[in-house]
C-alpha cells in the first residue's frame, strides 16, 4: 500500500509502498479516512535531528486520523469492521493512573508505550496512508452519526486540544465571567466555538491580523480586539476593571503570555497552548492573587468522544481542504506557503 | 403610598393607602419598577390558613422585585440612590453559615431572621407597592446595563429557581449527555433556555400541551416531547439507551416523578423543582445505581447576579405582560384564570 | 486444580476438581492468595433461582480476590509473572463511557460483558480456587509494598465500597461538618476508618448492638450511639440543630432509611449502601431541601487503588480470619453461623 | 485605654493611651484576649516608607486578632455582648463578588474597603488594644468551644493562610498522592498538620534546619528531607518518579520555588504561599504539563470557620507564647530576635 513517510530528519517526506500492517492481538488496523496535515508535521521535517527526540524515522505521517475498522485482531471485542471510528493520538502504557483515565498524553510510565511520548505519525506508522495499525483498541473512538472519518480527523488534535483547556476552566467560566482567546488559528477559532458552546461567558478573541479577527466573530467571539499596547487596558475595561476569569494562549511567546499576565483576574486561570516558546516569571507581586498558570497539552481519551458529539451536533465546524493521498506532499507544500483555507486533511479512502 | 396587601388569610387582596416606609441601619427603601405576580400568591389567597406557615397577613405581596434605590438607610456603602437594582427575594439570618454564602433559602438560623422562612412579599411588605423596605442591602444586586427592573424582576424567582437547579448539575452535563425538563411553563421555558445557553448537553423537554412543545422548541430544545406512556422510552431511544443524565421536574407530581425515574441514567441528576406535591419511592433495586435524587428550592444570591447576566446579554427572554399599580388585582384575575402571554408583572413606578 | 463451586442454584457449593485455566489474548491467570468469603455469597447460594440473574451456576465462587500473576496471554503488557495483585471484581463491556473510566459497574453495555453485571465469582469462575482466569489485564492492580494478597483481598469489596460513597462526598466533608455511618458490620467500621483517614469531619457511628459501637469507636468514630427512637434528634442536638451532612447507611431498610432522613441537614448526602431492601419516599416537603438522596454500588478501579494504598499505609485494617482452600467449606458455614471474627478469608496459597 | 501603635513609617512602636472606640451602625467593639505579633509587623516597622502602601500610620498594630464582643452598634443582629469570637482579618468591601462570599483577600473595590488592600492593624486600628472596633460584624466569627481567645488570635492568620491554599488542592490530595510542605516554620508546620487532619496524602516536609524538620515529624509528616541538592530526586524515588502532586511553597524564595518545579508531578499544584520575593519562569518545556502554578494570599471567612473547628477538635495545635498588652514590645523584641517558642500573642484580657 501507499504511504506518505519520513524516511530521516530534516528531509521532506516520500511517497512510497510499504507492507500492510495486520493486528496482532489486542490491535486493530484502520482504513484511513482522513489524516490531519499539521503544522508540527513541518517541525518533524525541518527541525529536529538525532537524539532530540525518544524516537525517529523512519515512519508514516499524520497524528490525526479518522477512518473505518479494516481488521480487527485476536481478543478485541465491542467493534465491528466498517465501523466509524477516530483514532485517540496519544498512545501511552495503557496501565498508569493517567492512561487508565484516558490521560495518555500524561503518560508515567512512558518507557513502556509504544513509543515514549508518541503514537501514530510520531514515531510510529500514522494515517497518511491507506492502512494504518493501532496498538490497542481503546484508542479507537466510534464516530457519531453526521461526522465523516474527513471532517472528524483534524478535531482529534486541533479541536481536542483547545477543549481540553477549556473543560478545565468550565467551572470558573459562569455567567458573568470573561474567557480570552489570544490567537485565531487553526487551534484558536476552535476555542472560540468551544467556549461559545458550552459555556455562557463572554468571548473576548485576540489576534494581529485583520482576518482572524474576523474569523474570531464569526466563531462567536463577542468582541475582537487587534493585538496592541492597550489590549490588556481594554480588556480590564470590559470587565469592569476586573480583567479575565479564564485566558487561553494559543501562541505562546513572551509577548502574548505578558498580554495574558496584565489581562488576568484574581483566581482566574492562564493556560498555555501555544508552543511558541516565550517564558513567564512568577512570582508573589507580579500577577494577581491565585491566578493559575499551567500549560496544557492535547486531550483526553473521553474528551475526545464529548468533542466528537459537538461536531456531529453541529457546534464545531472546522473549515478543510482535502487531499488525496498521491497528493499528499502538495499538502504539506501548501500548508507551509501559507495558503490554505482551514485545515489540510489527506483522504486515503472515501467510503 | 398605594400598595396590594393581603389583611387576611383566605381573601382578596386589596389595593389600600399605608405609610411610606423609611430604612434603618443598614436597610434600604426600592422604588419598584417591576413586582412579578406569581402563581404561589394564589396559593397564599385561597390556600392557608392560621398557623399553617411561619408567618401571615396583613402584608403587601410581591415576592419577585426590582427598581431602583429610593432611600439608604446609615451604616449602609457601595450602593448610590437612583441605581437600579433587583431585590433578592429569599431573607435568611445573614449569618449561619448558608447566609454566609448568599443561600439564604436554606437559613439554619431561621428564627433569627426578619420572618422565618420568608421574605417580603411572603410574611413581610413585599414589591407589590411604590415602595418596599429591604431591611439589609445585602439583599439588593445591581440590574446590568441593557436589564431594566419591569423585565428583571420576574426573573429573580422565574429564572433563578431553574437556574439554581440547573447549575448544581453542570458536571453532569457535558457534549454527548441529555437533559430532560419535564414542565414547560413559566420556570420550564427558562429552564430550556438556561441549559441551551449554559451547556452543549442534549435538551429534550416533556409536556402534555401542545404549545408548550412549540414553546420549548423556540426556548432551544432539541426534542419536544409529548408526556404519554412511551415518553420514558422515547427518552432512552434517543439516548442510546443510556438514559439521561439530569432530569429537571417543574411539575412534581408523581407521575411526573415516575417518568423522571424511567427516564434517567446511572450517575445523573433527578431534581425536583415544581411544587406538585408527588412521592418518589427510592430503594436500592428501583432506580439506576447513583442517581441523585433532590428538590431545590428558589436560589442563591450569586447566582441571582448571573441570571441577570444571562439575561442582559440576551440568553434569556421571559414573555410578560404588565400591570400598573392599580391594576394589579386585575393581573392576578387573569393569571388565575390563565389568559395571560407569559408572567404578568405590576409596574408601580416608569423610570 | 481444586476449586470451591457452586454447581446449581440453592445447593452448598462443593469442592471439586477442576481443568487449569489458561489465559488467552489479552487475559491473565492470577494464583489466588486470598479470596473474601461474603455474605452476598450465602444470598447466591439460598435465595436464588434460575432467571432471576442475567447469569447462574455452575461457577466457581469468590469475588474479592489477590494473588500473584501466574500467566499471562499474548497482547499484554506492563505487568509480570509472580507480581501481586489484586483483582477489580466488577467486569463490564470495557469500552462504554463508564467502563472506560474503570466505573465498570455502572457498565452501560453489560450485553457486551463476559456475562451481564456479574465478574468472577458472580457467574463466571471467582477465586476460591488455586488459579483464576481474568478476562483482562485491566482488572489487574498492583499491591502496594506491605500489602499481601491475604489481606487485600476483602478490601476489594468490604472497604471499596463504602470508600466509593464516602469519596463522592468529600466536598460536604469539610471541617465543621458531620457525617453518619449506620451499621458498623464488615463495611461500617471501614467506613469509619475512611472518614477518619481522608476527613476532618466529625463521625457518628450508629448500632443496635453494643460491640458494634465498640467497633466504631475503636475504628475512630467521635460519637457512637445506639440506634433508638430518639437518635436522629441527638445527632441534631450535636450538630447545633443543622442535622448531618452525609449519612452513609450500610443497612438499608425502612427504618434505617428513616433515621438518617430525619438527621439529614440540607444540602447534604444520604447514601445507600445496605441491601436491606428498605425504601425512602421522596418529596417536596417530606425531606431538608436539596438533600441527594442515592444509591451506590461497590466502587471504580482508580478507586481500588486508592484503597489498596490507604490499607498499605495503616489507615485500613479490616480483622480477618483465614481459612485454607480445603476448609472453604467451613468459613462458610462459620460466616453463616456468626462467630467469626471480622472477614472469612479462604487462603488457596501462601507466597 | 491602651493601645501600641504605629506613628510613622521606619519607627519603633508605641505603648501609648487612645480614646476608646465606640460601635457605629453595623459596627462591633471586641474586647481583645489575643492578638498574635505577626513578622509582618517587622517588616511594617522597618521596611516601608510614605506611598509604598496605599495606607499608612498612626495606628494601633495586630491583624491576628480574637476577643469577646464588648458593645454592638445598631442594626446589628445575631451577636450577643460577651461572646468569644475571632476577627477575619482582610476588610474588604463587602459588596464585590469576591467579598460576598467571604473572600475579602480579593476584593475587587479595594477602593471602597475601610482602607485598600488592609484592615485592623494594617492601615486601621488592630487589636493590640484593650478594645478594638470591627466595621462589619460580618467580621466577627464565633469561637467554637474549647478554643479561648489567645489560641484562636495567630490561628486567623498562620493557620488560615496555608489552609486556604491547601483546600483548593484537596482534590489532587486523595490516597496515593503526595504532598511537599517547603518550610517548616509558623505556617509550614500548621500546614503539615492540616495536611494530616484533613487529607490521607503522604506528606514530605522539606527544610534546612533540623529543629524544624523535627516539628515537621511531630506535625504529622511522613518524611523530613533536608533541603539539598538531591532533595527533588529524593521526592521523585518516593513517589515512584512521578513527583509531588501538589507543593505549598512556605518560603517563596528562588530556590525553594526551583526546588518545587523539580519536584512537582503533571497536573499537580506549586502553590507559592511565602513572601520570599522569589521568580519561577513558566514555559511550555521547563515544568510539568498542566501543572498548575498560583500564589495564595490570606484565606476566606468560611475558610476562617473551618480552621477553628480543625483547632476546637484538636488538630491543629500552635506552640503560643503570650505576652501581657504591657509587654507588647517586649513581644517584637523576642520575635525580632528569634529566641521564641512559637507564635507570640499579646493578651490584653483575660475572661
Amino acid at each position: 500500500m501507499k504511504a506518505l513517510r519520513l524516511t530521516q530528519w530534516k528531509s521532506e517526506p516520500v511517497l512510497t509502498d510499504v507492507p500492510e500492517p495486520h493486528p496482532g492481538p489486542g490491535e486493530a488496523v484502520v482504513r484511513i479516512g482522513g489524516a490531519g496535515a499539521c503544522h508540527s508535521d513541518l517541525h518533524l521535517m525541518h527541525d529536529f535531528g538525532p537524539g532530540q527526540l525518544p524516537w525517529g524515522p523512519p515512519f508514516t505521517l499524520g497524528h490525526e486520523n479518522a477512518g473505518w475498522i479494516h481488521e480487527l485482531g485476536p481478543g478485541t471485542s465491542g467493534l465491528e469492521i466498517g465501523q466509524a471510528v477516530a483514532v485517540y493520538g496519544p498512545w501511552g502504557c495503557g496501565t498508569c493512573a493517567r492512561c487508565r483515565l484516558g490521560i495518555e498524553t500524561y503518560c508515567e510510565n512512558p518507557a513502556q508505550a509504544p513509543v515514549p511520548s508518541g503514537g501514530g505519525g510520531l514515531g510510529l506508522d500514522g494515517g497518511a496512508a491507506e492502512l494504518m495499525l493501532v496498538p490497542s483498541t481503546r484508542h479507537l473512538v466510534p464516530l457519531p452519526d453526521g461526522l465523516d472519518p474527513a471532517t472528524a480527523a483534524p478535531l482529534t488534535d486541533a479541536a481536542l486540544t483547545p477543549y481540553h483547556a477549556i473543560r478545565r476552566s468550565w467551572p470558573k467560566l459562569a455567567p458573568g465571567t470573561t474567557a480570552v482567546v489570544i490567537g485565531i488559528g487553526g487551534l484558536g477559532h476552535l476555542a472560540v466555538q468551544i467556549l461559545r458552546a458550552t459555556t455562557a461567558t463572554r468571548i473576548v478573541a485576540v489576534d494581529t491580523r485583520k482576518d482572524a479577527l474576523t474569523l474570531a466573530e464569526e466563531s462567536g467571539a463577542d468582541h475582537a480586539l487587534p493585538a496592541e499596547a492597550e489590549t490588556s487596558q481594554k480588556i480590564r475595561d470590559l470587565t469592569g476593571g476586573k480583567g479575565a476569569d479564564a485566558i487561553f494562549d494559543c501562541v505562546g511567546n513572551d509577548r502574548t503570555l505578558a498580554l495574558a499576565a496584565e489581562s488576568a483576574r484574581t483566581l482566574g486561570d492562564l493556560t498555555i497552548i501555544g508552543l511558541g516558546g516565550g517564558t513567564l516569571p512568577i512570582g508573589f507581586f507580579t500577577l494577581p492573587y491565585e491566578l493559575s498558570v499551567q500549560t496544557t497539552y492535547w486531550g483526553s481519551r473521553p474528551e475526545l468522544i464529548e468533542v466528537l458529539d459537538l461536531a456531529a451536533r453541529g457546534h464545531l465546524r472546522a473549515a478543510t481542504t482535502t487531499f488525496p493521498l498521491d497528493e499528499a506532499i502538495e499538502a504539506y507544500h501548501r500548508l507551509e506557503a501559507g495558503d490554505l483555507t482551514g485545515r489540510a486533511v489527506i483522504v486515503p479512502s472515501r467510503m
